[in-house]
């Protein structure tokens, strides 16, 4: 992978001809292509396959000409890794049907060694950037220990968390416990990743949001930051992905991450004004803004681009996974805009250079 | 209502002697005497009852020296009163049968006199004010337009407002003729709860923060501001609610309102900074903190205490509803900490006067 790709150089806030783009969850079900090979293969299957992997990694690449790859992988597999049986039910998502309540539970987890347990991921990245032949740089990525062990201890979703934080409040020893192990995991699973030739790794903290800023501090972040710390990576963007805590970007982009992944209910230019000098910012369409007409949509992109404004320092993509009721023709749109429509906020950082 | 009752002084940023306290939803279902009268009436019965309401009402006055009532009803009295069909389904929630989906159902929506069409909410006011005899001041409420708008369009709750966002992104001057009609209708309905002697309202947002900060304000905020600045107030305090917002604080505490509710995502320390030079603020305890054993409670009562630090203009509340499976017990061990620990914040202030 050439290390001045459009997307890798706006991940280092280097100049761009135009602002890179690709989506969360692009390698998912509103792909009829998608749905077509989930007819065969139940999803772990396709998780655990690399060839299956790396051809639907492939495939957003192909059909909407984003700027990378996102490995088609879930952040559950490393609980699964851990011992945790995991189940897909369709329609209700991926459940633990036996989740985490006691300590016995807790101490009885281990570190997995990511070559070990979870070496089909390491194949699939292998096998995808083969397969990208250096088209576009690959993301890998990873739960964060918070919104692993909220899954875990929930068994699947939640609206309110009750379970989770039940035992952040009544037994905070444990719940450091378990997300020491987690970070251990993620860190140990992330390098893995890189090594494997991972071009940029991101950890999605799905879940940081539902904290009181204490809470996330003391939870999240500052696992975030110990696994940040604690990663090799020879020039590896790292991102970190947060949603529902645009109050904290401030904290957050101090974590040590290259790009910060900022939902759509921040103000981008907002979070530019705040975190730019530091990191790159990723994101933030409103998901929901796919479901308009394609003109609609260029208009919600153009409104995304101008409040981020001039120069380097911006990936563009939704706020949150796109939803897999969309059509494919408007992610496309979205897509073609902000090549087309990015451009301008560019040129005069080239004549500059 | 003497107007210096702890809670109204609150409102008004005086000082008090301890932090008034209050819970959302806390004449629900985790209440047994609650479901003893759930029993035998279905809700709307129970809202439409004026003796019901009153009585249900009263009921956490007595059971947890709560500061302040809040009146037994629903925010979506509105769109029924405006012709829309509502049913309740046990553990489904509200559900309107006929959700808003073309341009002339919007046409024939017409903004109801509360006199003719909610007078059984105005009758339990009076009932109600009648049963409290001056013990705490009532506080009455309405949904705000954007999240009446979003249940009507959506049928019910919504993980990701597709359809009201369809229409928004799409069509927005439909939205807005919406969105005018029901703050209209929000206003002479808070307009007639003042008449009918309501001691404070509010207004809930609690789909507010699903938008960008842009759509909020065109499509939130600017109808709240609207509605306030219409309302025929006579001293009565204005509570804002909103939900998710808390990046939008600065904007949110200029709409008009004398005291602003943040749930449990905002640092209250922070929040008071930005607005609590021209605001009180409610809030805003994580409601899952209930979950926990009381000492814990106590404990997370101290920190949010302490965040808002001393002086007025705080009035405690959870950062969103308690939930239906909250023990008693605990919820009581909130109110009994916030009474206690809160003295030591208010002493200096009484010196100073």
């Amino acid at each position: 992978m050439p290390s001045d790709h459009t997307f890798l150089r706006a991940c280092r806030r280097e100049p761009v001809e135009a602002t890179p783009v690709w989506i969360m969850r692009q390698a998912g079900r509103y792909l009829p292509e998608y749905r077509r090979i989930r007819e065969h293969y139940d999803f772990m299957t396709m998780c655990k396959t690399p060839s299956l992997a790396a051809e639907i990694t492939f495939l957003p690449v192909e059909i909407l000409g984003v700027d990378a790859a996102i490995l088609f992988s879930d952040i559950l597999v490393i609980p699964e890794a851990m011992g945790m049986g995991l189940e897909f039910h369709e329609g209700r998502g991926p459940v633990f049907p036996d989740p985490i309540r006691t300590e016995n539970q807790i101490q009885a987890l281990t570190v997995p060694d990511p070559s070990e347990k979870l070496g089909y991921v390491l194949d699939a990245i292998r096998e995808t950037k083969e397969r990208l032949g250096g088209k576009v740089p690959l993301i890998s990525f990873s739960g964060s220990p918070w919104t692993l062990a909220a899954y875990m201890i929930e068994g699947q979703g939640s609206p309110d968390f009750r379970q989770a934080k039940t035992l952040m409040y009544d037994r905070p020893d444990l719940m450091h416990l378990l997300l020491g192990k987690l970070a251990e995991s993620v860190a140990a699973y992330l390098n893995a990743q890189i090594e494997a030739g991972a071009d940029a790794v991101q950890i999605f903290d799905t879940w940081g949001g539902v904290l009181s800023p204490d809470d996330f501090q003391t939870f999240s972040l500052s696992y975030i930051e110990k696994i940040i710390s604690g990663l090799r990576r020879n020039g590896t963007p790292v991102i970190f992905y947060c949603r529902g805590t645009g109050v904290l970007l401030d904290e957050v982009a101090r974590c040590g991450a290259d790009v910060i992944g900022i939902d759509w209910t921040v103000d981008i230019g907002r979070a530019r004004e705040i975190a730019g000098g530091r990191v790159a910012i990723q994101g933030n369409l409103d998901p929901a803004a796919l479901y308009a007409a394609p003109e609609k949509i260029r208009e919600a992109v153009k409104g995304v681009l101008g409040k981020f404004g001039s120069g380097p320092g911006h990936i563009f993509n939704l706020g949150a996974g796109v939803a897999p009721d969309v059509p494919v023709e408007n992610v496309r749109a979205l897509v073609q805009a902000v090549k087309e429509e990015s451009r301008v906020y560019h040129d005069g950082n080239h004549i500059r250079r």
